[in-house]
């Protein structure tokens, strides 16, 4: 019998044209963040299962979560997002952290669902996150640095919209209207859905499952565009400088029960794909479940699958950057591998990135198989060469062929890595 | 109840001075393997379970093996090793593919073990795969690939020795002596306890366990030294190219079901920590096991824990690599959040990384904070700053302190990066 070559579903393999994309995508995530200050940090991949039971949100615990028992008995669980583990790190040592902090990783997650375009099992996310800062400096940071990701990788800001709300607020409203926890439940499961339906479909289902009173101030509470105080000053703050695609929007909930004040997300306004990339919010009370004094935070988490979409559905991958991690095919006339390790190893210690052709075919298959694998350039290494010193270094695109040195071979293929 | 702040039994958390020493041993791995015309890939860590049933060993597979049931009752496992997870995706595109195929991974693993020194639950593993090159020039450019990164790192050839052997002539002992499956697994074990026991207990256990003769003919060879032809060459061929440090070792078998012709183990020579730090070898059968042709492929992997090990205890993890990623940070004086964002701006557009202080506490507090986080620099900004657009850069150390342009500050900054 033999064994699959398909990777598990909803998980992919990484080829190295795959990686290539991904190691460009993970690069400018990194320098951005790091140009504000955010250090990486890493956590295993397997967590104690009541590290989610607490605050992740029932639908991802009881139906996405991969949970199992270890051989010690010991219930746990993979990774479906990244927070709860920060969270339990900065707790873990609340005292010799300097505040403001400012961390971030890029983690793989799973979650068990069905696939779908934007959605698979497997996937990465960038997480930044900003603890010690309660003010609305914290939060304005914390939208900034996701907007300058996106222009980073060339986005206009007429290619995506911010929209922030106030959760804060919203639970407040609920108090005032005594809903029971389920009734809150219900709520923010229908608010999360109002950009998806109309707005006779998404009224009438308010007046359905809740009595009169509560659907139609719960209705007026979510027509009401009047930005409020601190929204306010966020959003002219941001417009400032130069954030001016952010606007106030009272239906933006997010998924995790654990945010308490600002929420955003981040919409593509591409026609065919308008729908919330990603997005964050503050998160006040999730250190302090780790039995030390809360700290407050605002962070966000971006996916990988749906940035990458948004890059190539913008035109924003360009295949400039994403070239081969090889500079040049070595092909060997002759039986000279020993011989030819010497100037080999001179031109690896010039930067230069070599892959030699150690099949023992003819040279036309070698050849060949040069131009199949991508690679530019070709450097024929025989008898004669090693003894001149000089090679000859062929184009493989152009066909193009000259016989240089050692140095002028390195001049030749560094220039060409940093054009 | 709080929930604990400990990572889960056997893995560790990466805060971020631990994820600065994995950047910087993973860049090292990454610019050496390239060097040598790698290419990066990754898969998935979930595997089918099959995947390794069929060539892991037995060992890891029913003791060691995270494994579990997803919820539509599918058998899955989180990756132990990487090799069955690469020949699956070669098998994949097997006719697609350039030859020599020259591919490198840096994933992590997981075994359920007893955590002890070097030994965790999770680890991360560079694995690097040469595939379709049959020749002994394979088995030379992998063992020559683990070498030059060692020395990379800054090591000395006297600070670790390679050992090699041929797995098809211990195999082809054993076929003449007629093994049983059982007495294979168990010689196959004995041999690899050699370097641990003394030489009397060993050939006793040899003794004990199997008749007279076959205990005689396994002796026989273990104690001849004698280098066959292929590992002569091999050996010779290193030799030349300056691995002076490698030698023959009969004892040599390494855990995996898959090995076929040469293995090899690299030992710290420390005689504080004399044991094999890591190894591969050569294993033409398992990208067929994917229902393809196979490919003769030979590789090796290199966990992260021995290695950073090896680097701690020969004294080569220097705390130059392990700078910041931040360069500054911002200390603001007064309300001025908004208006400071252009200078600050300017200073990251020319790659300057910057953590500001909105925590809006007392200026005392905020350079406090600055020197615990452990940033060189402190920039100050406040009303007059702005106004001439001149700024004060204290260096944190020595506490001096200048008033420079935000050109000047860049060019100082940088210039201290790349020191």
């Amino acid at each position: 019998m033999n064994l699959p070559t398909q990777p598990y579903k909803g998980s992919r393999d990484f080829y190295p044209e795959d990686k290539r994309v991904q190691k460009y995508m993970f690069g400018v995530l990194r320098e951005v963040v790091e140009s504000y200050g955010y250090q990486e940090y890493d956590a295993p991949i397997l967590e104690p299962f009541e590290v989610y039971a607490a605050k992740t949100g029932e639908e991802i615990v009881s139906e996405q979560l991969y949970s199992f028992e270890d051989k010690g008995g010991r219930k746990v669980a993979i990774r479906p997002e990244m927070t709860p583990s920060v969270s339990r790190m900065v707790a873990g040592r609340r005292q010799e952290l300097a505040y403001p902090l400012r961390w971030y990783s890029i983690p793989n997650l799973w979650r068990y669902e069905r696939p779908q375009r934007g959605r698979l099992r497997e996937h990465w996310q960038l997480n930044v996150d900003l603890f010690g800062v309660e003010g609305l400096e914290g939060d304005m940071e914390i939208i900034q640095v996701a907007d300058s990701i996106l222009t980073s990788f060339g986005a206009q800001r007429s290619d995506y919209q911010i929209r922030v709300n106030s959760r804060a607020r919203m639970q407040n409203l609920f108090d005032e209207l005594s809903l029971s926890d389920d009734e809150r439940k219900l709520v923010t499961g229908l608010i999360d859905k109002k950009s998806k339906i109309d707005a006779a479909e998404f009224e009438q289902m308010f007046r359905d499952k809740l009595d009169e009173n509560k659907a139609a101030q719960l209705l007026a509470y979510l027509n009401d565009s009047t930005e409020p105080d601190g929204i306010a000053e966020l959003v002219r703050g941001l417009k400032d400088i130069g954030v001016e695609n952010v606007s106030y929007d009272r239906s933006i909930v997010r998924g995790f029960d654990y945010y308490t004040d600002i929420v955003f997300e981040v919409y593509d306004t591409d026609p065919e794909n308008n729908r919330s990339m990603f997005g964050g919010g503050r998160y006040d009370g999730l250190v302090g479940l780790f039995g030390v004094e809360p700290v407050p935070t605002v962070g966000f988490g971006m996916g990988d699958v749906t940035l990458q979409n948004f890059l190539v559905s913008h035109g924003l991958l360009k295949s400039k950057e994403l070239a081969l991690e090889t500079d040049a095919a070595v092909i060997l006339i002759g039986d000279i591998y020993g011989e030819a390790q010497k100037p080999l190893g001179e031109l690896r210690a010039q930067g230069v990135r070599l892959a030699v052709d150690s099949s023992g075919r003819k040279l036309d298959a070698q050849i060949k198989n040069a131009v199949k694998s991508g690679v530019k350039y070709a450097i024929f290494i025989g008898e004669k060469e090693l003894a001149d010193n000089i090679y000859k270094l062929r184009d493989l695109e152009k066909g193009e062929e000259k016989a240089l040195s050692l140095e002028q071979i390195a001049s030749t293929l560094n220039v060409r890595r940093t054009e």
